[in-house]
């Protein structure tokens, strides 16, 4: 179930393609760009899906801008496709019929950090890393970590996580609120500051993970966390997937607050091993952190030492030493470029799915099994605790027959996912690429549930035309 | 701005109205019921908003009868009120213009728990105490616990939360996924039994908090936790509001994980010390739980003691026996009756809203002086980690000057709590009494989008009209 653009996306009209070009153009000059290059550059993702550029990129700075921008598109009724950092999975930020591509990465302010009430409002287009350097002073962190350094607007819009999801949630739980231009041109502020509320429709999950169909985001209000005082990490190899899974269950049971649990498969491990230049054990391994006070982070440690032992699982090498933990978790976060060095020439095509953890062993063996049987490579990471895991197919492009291969064990890999009662995605989102599986996924009644709100929020389908819902 | 019911609200046709009873009386015999004490228990609410009653009451059984009915009220454009316990505070059960109670509390079954993936599937008419009795002996529990034992299905329409939202959070976090009748009688599953998900719109958070106004909840699958190997309980006297809000505030941004933090003003202390026979010190005061192992609690206990210490408070007294620990927190659970006790003859009037952390003392000391400078008895008391607080106002309803002072200071707190960056309700939800106030909140984009929402998936207004949003 491989994307192919579809011609039954309308077209603007071009006229008013064009007119509303050439009124953006006198308004924003040189901040409105035709050039190609710029233009595909904005329609780039780290997928195999073909670029598929708009007619012009205009970098907005300001709210107001946003709103005249959404203005003049929907007079003229013009796509506008919300643009961050770039660094989505499938197809996001495709524009299939053309339109403005709106880029927010200058509206990078940190506005206010409200200390006492663990929150920050920033702009869309600060990025994790800079919010993060940015409060490293106040003992806070912002914990939402997905591979890339993606604008916190983007990572909305496509509900990110990452490693911490297990303790600290995904970006559905670490929004507080949002300002949003709507298809009308009025913004919304989508709820108080307030941690909790029973006042209403939840606008604010409704636009978190919408990626850019319902509105574009111009504001966000964060939550935050304390710096834990003291972390632990280390690494613990298992004989089997199965025997890391259940290790994982039972840590999760037993209430142990684990911040990171992440799996890799053997395969995986020597990509690190190569690319990183270390010495793991190759075999499926878990990489884990704990957060919290000194004696804490030590028994938690110790109890999930006992408790991978007893499923035949270690030695469990942990540290508390901040250069350790940094080289370890430096390696996990290049697992995606380690994995290409698996296999030079090859590209490498990232699909996520996530399954209850009661299953999640079957769905990774079964997976594996898949991949090895259709003479393909494509080493496993997971994010474990949450039955969430990512497999890095890498691909020679140029040989037809593989690529078909490996867009059929993906298929595959999905509808298994759906069949074990998990999602088409567990964080990377629907984009283009996964839009086939939505009514397999979500049944008929809630399809026709998500047009209706698509259609009371844009009915001019101006947003981001073609995402998330396959094409009727 | 006191609920008045509205005359702009559309009636049902008396003719369909009748109809629709006559078909639903064949189908469903005694198990309907016209009687008027049934139909006035089904709009009762624990406040002083009039009782407004359906027609006719229903007691569903399974699903398909839930289909059956909103089948028959839709095709005569009759009102459904879905029932669960009819423990909600806000007049969300009454209904203001006729047609049909839809009682649920007989589908409580717990279908399937999942102890490895930590959730569980029921019923819509499970009790919260009802769930965690059958749990007892897998080792898990469910932790919201809003003062009422209240029906699942109905604490998931409201958003509810409880004493235990700072570590577990509220409904919102803790629903994975439901089964819900539509307004057409098909049936969505808003979301798959996975820990996360990016695939699509957030269907799940939206019809948590919406009241019955979306559709007719069927089925939850809900988070579970394992239950704590340790629990540490105390209480901890302060010299005022703000210097126990300044130790909440460092607790949490110290990392803590703090599982209950609960304040009571010297008022409510003294009731609970009348209601409960207890000597508690009859000043600000803080109680508090803390979750985990052995070591953990007693460290986590020390540390806040310190932190209360460093505000003028203490000391904090407290204890790992489960005795002790029940015989608290039943009187933390039996405020509302300890309130009642303070003046005898008087109805209790429970409202709650939600600031930011940084506001809490500030909008507590101002309400608490507003309160005292019109004559009127309200203690208060808060789930302090999430800045939520509730008032309950002691009311001789046939003094209808006090009645009317009441009814002022309410407004005053709850525009209080606007002004200060907060919410109208951070956990009792809007039902009539604050659907006034949304506009305010929300702005006039934020109320556009949500009716837009009901619009879209309720287009004849059937499902629990007039509720959350003011009739237009």
């Amino acid at each position: 179930m491989s994307y192919k653009p579809s011609d039954r996306l309308a077209r603007p009209d071009s006229a008013e393609l064009a007119a509303a070009i050439e009124i953006l153009k006198q308004r924003f000059g040189e901040r409105l760009s035709t050039g190609l290059a710029v233009r595909e550059q904005h329609a780039h993702t780290l997928t195999w899906i073909a670029n598929e550029p708009a007619d012009a990129v205009i970098f907005a700075e300001t709210e107001a801008e946003v709103i005249e921008v959404v203005g003049i598109a929907a007079r003229h009724r013009v796509p506008v496709i919300p643009f961050g950092t770039g660094t989505s999975l499938e197809g996001h930020v495709n524009a299939p019929v053309g339109g403005i591509s709106l880029d927010v990465s200058r509206m990078n302010a940190i506005r206010e950090v409200h200390a006492e009430d663990l929150d920050v409002v920033v702009e869309p287009g600060v990025t994790r890393k800079q919010l993060n350097d940015y409060l490293r002073d106040t003992g806070l962190f912002f914990p939402i970590d997905p591979g890339a350094d993606a604008s916190l607007g983007g990572m909305a819009a496509t509900r990110a996580s990452g490693t911490n999801a297990v303790r600290y949630g995904t970006m559905k739980d670490n929004v507080i609120a949002m300002r949003v231009v709507t298809a009308d041109g009025s913004v919304v502020t989508t709820a108080s500051r307030a941690k909790k509320s029973s006042a209403g429709y939840d606008l604010t999950r409704l636009f978190v993970g919408s990626e850019g169909t319902l509105g574009v985001i111009t504001e966000l209000t964060l939550r935050l966390q304390g710096i834990p005082e003291a972390i632990s990490a280390g690494i613990c190899p298992f004989p089997s997937v199965k025997a890391a899974a259940d290790a994982v269950i039972l840590t999760i049971q037993s209430g142990i607050p684990v911040a990171r649990i992440e799996l890799l498969d053997g395969l995986h491990v020597k990509a690190v091993n190569a690319y990183s230049n270390l010495t793991l054990p190759e075999q499926p391994l878990l990489m884990l952190e704990f957060h919290g006070t000194e004696a804490s982070v030590a028994e938690q440690s110790t109890r999930f030492g006992e408790i991978a032992a007893d499923h035949g699982g270690g030695p469990f090498s942990w540290t508390t030493r901040p250069e350790e933990r940094t080289k370890l978790w430096q390696a996990r976060h290049d697992a995606y470029w380690a994995a290409l060095g698996l296999r030079p020439g090859a590209r490498a095509f990232a699909t996520d799915v996530c399954v209850p953890i009661s299953r999640l062993a079957e769905c990774i063996d079964e997976t594996v099994e898949d991949v090895e049987r259709h003479g393909l490579i494509a080493p496993v990471v997971g994010h474990v605790g949450d039955g969430n895991f990512h497999l890095t197919a890498l691909v020679m492009m140029e040989d037809l027959d593989e690529v078909a291969r490996m867009e059929a064990m993906v298929d595959r890999l999905v509808l298994r996912a759906l069949a074990f009662g998990g999602t088409a995605t567990g964080e990377h989102g629907v984009g283009q690429g996964k839009a086939g599986y939505m009514p397999i996924e979500h049944g008929e009644t809630g399809v026709r549930l998500m047009r209706r709100i698509k259609h009371a929020f844009d009915p001019d389908n101006i947003f981001n035309p073609g995402k998330i819902l396959p094409v009727e």
